[in-house]
């Protein structure tokens, strides 16, 4: 009943009284006026507190910065790094404020899963710490659906937010740089086509054969295939032995399937909000955040310029995964904030008109949509969807062949990824006698869990990466 | 934690394995033979168990049966029951298959909850049971979101499948047609606009003072509409006191609404998988129905005709809600006898191509949406976005006015209308001292436990209807 006491106890039922109540906690004066004035950086340096009103904070913070990005039409200075040789390796600044590069990354052929051929494969990357002469040292990021290898640091003091997981990558922290060289890389059909920090090859790409973008003529790609650019790209760098590969959710797909596929080079895994396979309930479930582009007018069977691109179904999209990878714990104390009320007079007198939360989802859909392209959102879909461990018969095959050592962290209140995805991954390598370890984020969030709170389990995964199992537990 | 050990605990993991094992059931070979052969009418008829794959047939044969319905041609004799007196009681046979017929109730002028005038109102209704001199012995069924009236009994003997909730309403069931006379209206805007079994006024219908379909003319209806509808049908048979009103999902909004608004009316109140409130979670969830018909190119801000209706945008928004109302343990059950993989060669060679368990979604969906409406469908979502008991400023406030004695039926696997729902209402009544009794379904079925196993808490809702509190508990 735990899950139910979870959301009943967050639940506002009065909700004015509610809202009152968890403002009044300690310091939330101050944060109550930040919030009302939007200045949420300032929130997030001034108290980092683990109630869901900091969490609240937090969350908002990302949400915010991500909005700044997806409107930013700013050339970085940073994409001069493009014409760099190849396969550099990044020496970061060891100190408290990490400064990191975007570097690319270029193969002129590619096989896909699919057996089909990609010509003139591009992605970014970044790496923060410094590659030991062994190379024994190596830790890879594989990064979510929306994500890209930007996990942490700033690539310039004046950015709103640093990486991703920035709260667990660094000096002296769980994934500690002044040890560990770790390195992340965009993926294929990267989400974020129009980042000016995110470097992808996928259906806006040009289609050399054409000149023209390969729209649906792209092959399908899947999570192997973000793996092995993956390990083309360490190979280049004379890498072949991962002390660990650890990822958030579509992020864990990739950090298990090298674990599965390349068990010699994997000597410890871990998965965050993460999953074993997309099982049939999964793999339905992504089908509804591609539907709205497919619906979409615009879209063309994928054929679209960026000037008429299919933003209102983008956007729909980008509604629905918000909307997944959240909670009712997070959609009303938002709509607390909102003024959010049942009966609105708008949306009462007009069916075209909205509620405000509804308007608060699309506005901030709207937003981010501008940076991303529709048809890389349907082949990240696909990815996931073709995902197994392995990518075999099924998940007791893939995980048979796993070598290393597993960690496992599920979001206790995850709706997207639910907990039980991880769970049986963890009970499978168990019963096959692998050493797998689960611990859980308590949080609020959901999915989201993973990404703006995984510092809550920030001490497992030192741990875990020091070999202390013991202290784990 | 129980919630994640349900879901865990019907996992499978090693799919085959799994099936293979919950086949192995008493009686289950028959069930597993009779799946094969789609004959599932023969399977409900046989067996009747408790069981997951017993709950699987039963649901099989309720989507088998929504899909008769749905590609039905017959024009049905009842119709000619629109030519019978408006509101005219109709006795039922007591027997053991309990024969319904479809009335109309009409309303020259009905004024909407927002203020806007409706003319030629018209809705269908039905009746089980007989009304006793004392008028006092009325029930009120409301209906969920996709359904109908026709919560029970057959029009016709060879209907494949009876009424809804026919497996607690009926002679000498849990709401016992021998005492009570138990009745049922079609909503407004019902989402069956073209199923011959319903009557409903909604955005297809013809606007008398154009001649034309309404559109988005329509005006915005609420769950009160539906209430004042259902009052003015009663008020026409003399009745002014319901023993008890009951309904599933947005059904148990409609029946709050009813003890909320019109406390000295009614007695009695059960909510089965329901809301006292939609909260910003929710009107923000029941937003994504409405997208995928609002992108749709044939969906023409409404104004459409049937013969091009957006029915892609309607079947993807069913496709979403089929899959918020059930769960993952029903999915993967149906992915396996699917012989659902992972990495399928369709989808993973076409980008165009979907997965066994998409693909199943979606002819499902395409099936029902046949005689369905879209803009009716976005009516409903407005409605239910709109709701909180009582509809004044917030749930407290509506809850403050129920006088009615209260039983609250979630299901603890659902992730739709999620038990907090329940549970807060439920507290908020108990705060105030009212008689609140809440009791679980503790199905693996999710929201659809509400109307497909809703047998499993027969015996609380006879115990409720005969004052037997104690004896619930």
């Amino acid at each position: 009943m735990n899950w139910k006491k979870t959301l009943a106890s967050t639940l506002v039922w009065s909700k004015s009284k509610g809202i009152n109540k968890l403002f009044k906690q300690p310091g939330s004066q101050r944060v109550q006026k930040q919030l009302a004035s939007a200045n949420l950086v300032e929130v997030y340096l001034i108290k980092k507190q683990r109630s869901l009103v900091g969490l609240f904070a937090t969350l908002m913070l990302t949400l915010h910065c991500q909005s700044i990005a997806g409107v930013s039409d700013d050339t970085s200075p940073l994409l001069s790094s493009s014409k760099a040789p190849t396969s550099e390796p990044v020496s970061s600044l060891s100190s408290a404020s990490l400064m990191v590069e975007k570097r690319i990354f270029e193969m002129p052929h590619f096989t896909t899963f699919g057996g089909k051929q990609i010509k003139n494969v591009k992605v970014g990357w970044e790496a923060y710490g410094t590659l030991n002469d062994a190379k024994s040292n190596v830790i890879l990021i594989t990064h979510y659906f929306s994500g890209s290898s930007h996990a942490a640091g700033k690539y310039d003091e004046n950015d709103p937010a640093p990486g991703y997981w920035d709260s667990i990558i660094g000096p002296g922290k769980a994934i500690d740089t002044d040890r560990f060289y770790v390195i992340s890389v965009d993926t294929l059909a990267n989400l974020n086509a129009y980042d000016p920090h995110v470097i992808t090859t996928g259906p806006t790409s040009i289609n050399p054969d054409t000149g023209k973008p390969y729209g649906l003529d792209f092959p399908v790609v899947t999570i192997r295939d973000f793996v092995n650019v993956q390990k083309a790209l360490l190979e280049s760098l004379d890498i072949s032995k991962l002390y660990a590969v650890i990822g958030p959710s579509m992020g864990s797909m990739q950090a298990i399937d090298w674990a599965s596929a390349y068990p010699d080079w994997v000597e410890r895994m871990i998965s965050v909000i993460g999953a074993g396979q997309s099982d049939a309930w999964t793999t339905a479930a992504l089908e509804h955040w591609a539907t709205p582009i497919t619906l979409d007018k615009n879209w063309n069977n994928g054929a679209y310029s960026k000037e008429q691109a299919p933003l209102n179904g983008l956007a729909a999209s980008l509604m629905l995964i918000t909307q997944n990878a959240l909670t009712p714990s997070f959609f009303n104390l938002t709509g607390n904030t909102l003024g959010y009320k049942n009966v609105e007079s708008a949306p009462l007198n007009d069916i075209r008109q909205s509620h405000s939360i509804v308007n608060w989802l699309r506005e901030r859909a709207k937003t981010r949509a501008k940076s991303m392209d529709a048809n890389h959102l349907l082949y990240l879909v696909r990815a996931c969807q073709l995902f197994v461990a392995g990518h075999q018969g099924n998940l007791e095959q893939g995980l048979a062949s796993i070598k290393a050592k597993t960690l496992f962290i599920p979001a206790q209140t995850d709706l997207l990824l639910m907990p039980y995805l991880s769970q049986s991954a963890h009970q499978g390598l168990t019963s096959m006698n692998n050493d797998s370890t689960l611990v859980t984020l308590n949080g609020k969030l959901g999915h989201l869990e993973g990404v703006t709170n995984v510092s809550a389990q920030a001490q497992a995964i030192r741990q875990f990466l020091e070999n202390d199992k013991a202290a784990m537990q």
